[in-house]
């Protein structure tokens, strides 16, 4: 499998100025082309430093991708280091100066002379034609080896990387990888490795557990000849999975549990209200982040105070006084009240204490409790995260929320 | 001035299945600091490679930064290399292990036993304590040298930086270096770059323009001997930027715009209802993501579909029917409703296309009207965005709905 080597190139990210979205881009990418990405590394506008690290880079891989520094001004050094680090000369090319020139004709600008840099090019190397900028990609090839330029801004990256990098490198390519996300709630990422020990051992495919705020999920990846071999190869281990942690699992491959959950009711013919507290409006904004949310939700009330509790939603004063806000009993009436309320099918609710600081009567932040109320199921769970991290609690809450919905939706309640 | 190198660790990072925020934020940190990120490194769970990597991160800084690799799994070797490679001996603590324990415990879940490898420390080291998770930081110092661990998790790595390590690397600062970020609303930040070219063009302080979704903002930056020194410099300059574009200005250093009114709707008495179309929630969110919220706000409703516009916030019929949902006619009905029917001192509303698809009759995504009112104004606000990006859209509506809380607080309406 050939190797590959991300080199990132511009001070700005060593002051974090900005986020490094291409080394990500295009380890994905070549992830999926079967080219392994080995070392990512960034380095700023210093032509010692620079030098270094292509010199490394092309010691230990086949291919050399270098982001950023092809601009016009002094400090874009990459095209000049790498040339004189690999063993090509830079030379005026006539046709990208004329495409540079026209391209600010057309954008009715004068052209800065500095711009002609950019009309330079490796002698003996290819020229990867950037359509939405000045800036050419380039690429090099010697001795089994490859070095390939890209442009910086992520839009002009991409997009010679799609229509020129890919078919560059086709030399490299070895059979295909295909990956799938087995996403859950209600189990840790911990409890997943120690259930899957087993697989997390294997080579091909590979398990790999992960957790996100509020949930954990597995990765199973597959190397083969051919994408349909790899697909069974996955099929077969995410069949062990399910067997073994179904009631878990909400969906394979799906971005969250809103993701999955808007389908399910779509092809239901249900609809979905809520009622919420402390998480008051993200259960209802991360269900219509999903297009077309709007036929499974119609309606939802956020009663972050009690006297809003029982107006809207009709929470009894005895209820509230006895058990108080967060509480079995108040998450029960809320979600009552939002069906009935609604009209809608099936009600949710969220009432606990996000935190940071414990409330008045002293309870700890990450207390929650959720609620499902629907015509034949009424049913509450109680959640302690044990964080007074009001974001992580917030989110949690919701998702589990959504998750009390999957639950109905598959019959587990 | 100190040289630091971030070394990230995770095969995940390296096949591109998350994007390394860490690097990011921890440069940016150190460059106030005033301490020099020149490279950063992502290598795999690999041990050979990852050794090679601390190796040469050591040979070349003062300070190295690991990142990832800190968790209970097999693959998880971060804190045995780097020890290994700086000379320092893992052992287990004691102390480290109970409050892994009680971690579980308090989440009233059962500790899988590989949670203890998480107990071993460097001998001779520092334990940075992880107040989000189980994996603490370790800090390591030899011969005017140090390694620091952090966990991967983004928010468990923060808590700890700024809590343990920005302390644990006092000795390696040098000078001061003092940034304030200036946050409007309303201009965008190639208006800014116009407005503030001389600005711009200057070295110390520096002021840079950037922009963030349905934002932008200027960072203004200044190095001298002592914090007191830079931070007189950037005051003179925000000054300037205050004099020319205040009314754009909801704060300095805001983390948003929620982050500027809450404190405001606070020190007013005043407080806040609201009514939501296509935010759905969003608007609500975001009020109560500040702690303490709830003296502000207490009330609010999504009225996702048209009929729950009328039930629930008397939106008229014949106003939905004549000028349709998203128009100026329905967004004023909805922030009246909503301040009647709670009776908060200032109800807002949204309504809109968020997309990404045209709605049925063909109107745009990014067509969306916010609206405020009080006891003394009522004022609606058209935003065009000109994109079909839905998370662009709805953001962006909600911040401006909140910004026109900001002009009313500061009687700009």
């Amino acid at each position: 499998m050939a190797v590959c080597e991300l080199l990132s190139v511009g001070t700005e990210l060593l002051l974090g100025d900005i986020l490094n979205t291409n080394a990500q881009y295009l380890s994905q990418r070549l992830a999926q082309m079967g080219i392994s990405v080995l070392h990512q590394t960034t380095v700023g506008d210093n032509p010692e430093r620079l030098a270094a690290a292509v010199g490394t880079a092309l010691s230990r891989s086949d291919i050399v991708i270098a982001t950023g520094g092809l601009g016009p001004t002094p400090d874009d050094i990459t095209a000049e280091i790498c040339c004189r680090e690999f063993g090509f000369e830079l030379e005026f090319d006539s046709g990208t100066a004329d495409k540079i020139t026209s391209y600010f004709k057309n954008k009715g600008m004068e052209m800065p002379q500095s711009n002609l840099k950019q009309a330079y090019v490796p002698a003996g190397g290819t020229i990867l034609e950037n359509t939405h900028g000045t800036a050419p990609g380039m690429g090099m090839k010697k001795g089994g080896k490859c070095i390939v330029l890209l442009p910086g801004p992520p839009y002009e990256m991409r997009e010679i990387f799609e229509n020129k990098v890919v078919d560059y490198l086709s030399e490299y390519r070895s059979g295909a990888i295909v990956s799938h996300e087995v996403r859950t709630i209600g189990i840790s990422e911990s409890g997943l490795a120690e259930e899957f020990r087993d697989l997390i051992d294997g080579s091909n495919p590979t398990v790999a557990p992960y957790c996100k705020i509020g949930e954990a999920f597995l990765r199973v990846t597959a190397k083969a000849d051919t994408p349909e071999e790899a697909e069974k190869m996955t099929a077969g281990v995410i069949a062990q999975i399910k067997e073994k942690i179904g009631r878990y699992i909400y969906g394979i491959d799906c971005k969250n549990i809103e993701d999955a959950i808007v389908p399910m009711l779509k092809k239901a013919g249900l609809t979905l209200a809520t009622a919420e507290s402390c998480t008051a409006g993200l259960v209802a904004k991360r269900i219509t982040d999903i297009p077309g949310a709007s036929s499974v939700f119609r309606h939802g009330v956020i009663t972050y105070a009690n006297e809003v509790k029982e107006r809207e939603l009709g929470v009894s004063h005895e209820t509230l006084e006895r058990f108080g806000a967060v509480s079995e009993e108040t998450a029960v009436e809320m979600a009552k009240g939002i069906r009935r309320r609604s009209g809608a099918d099936i009600g949710i609710s969220v009432t606990g204490f996000a935190g940071p600081d414990a409330d008045e009567e002293g309870k700890a932040p990450g207390l929650i409790y959720i609620a499902l109320d629907s015509a034949d199921v009424t049913r509450c769970e109680k959640i302690e995260t044990g964080r007074n991290d009001r974001d992580y609690n917030r989110y949690t809450a919701a998702s589990r929320a959504l998750n009390l919905v999957k639950k109905y939706l598959t019959t587990e309640l």
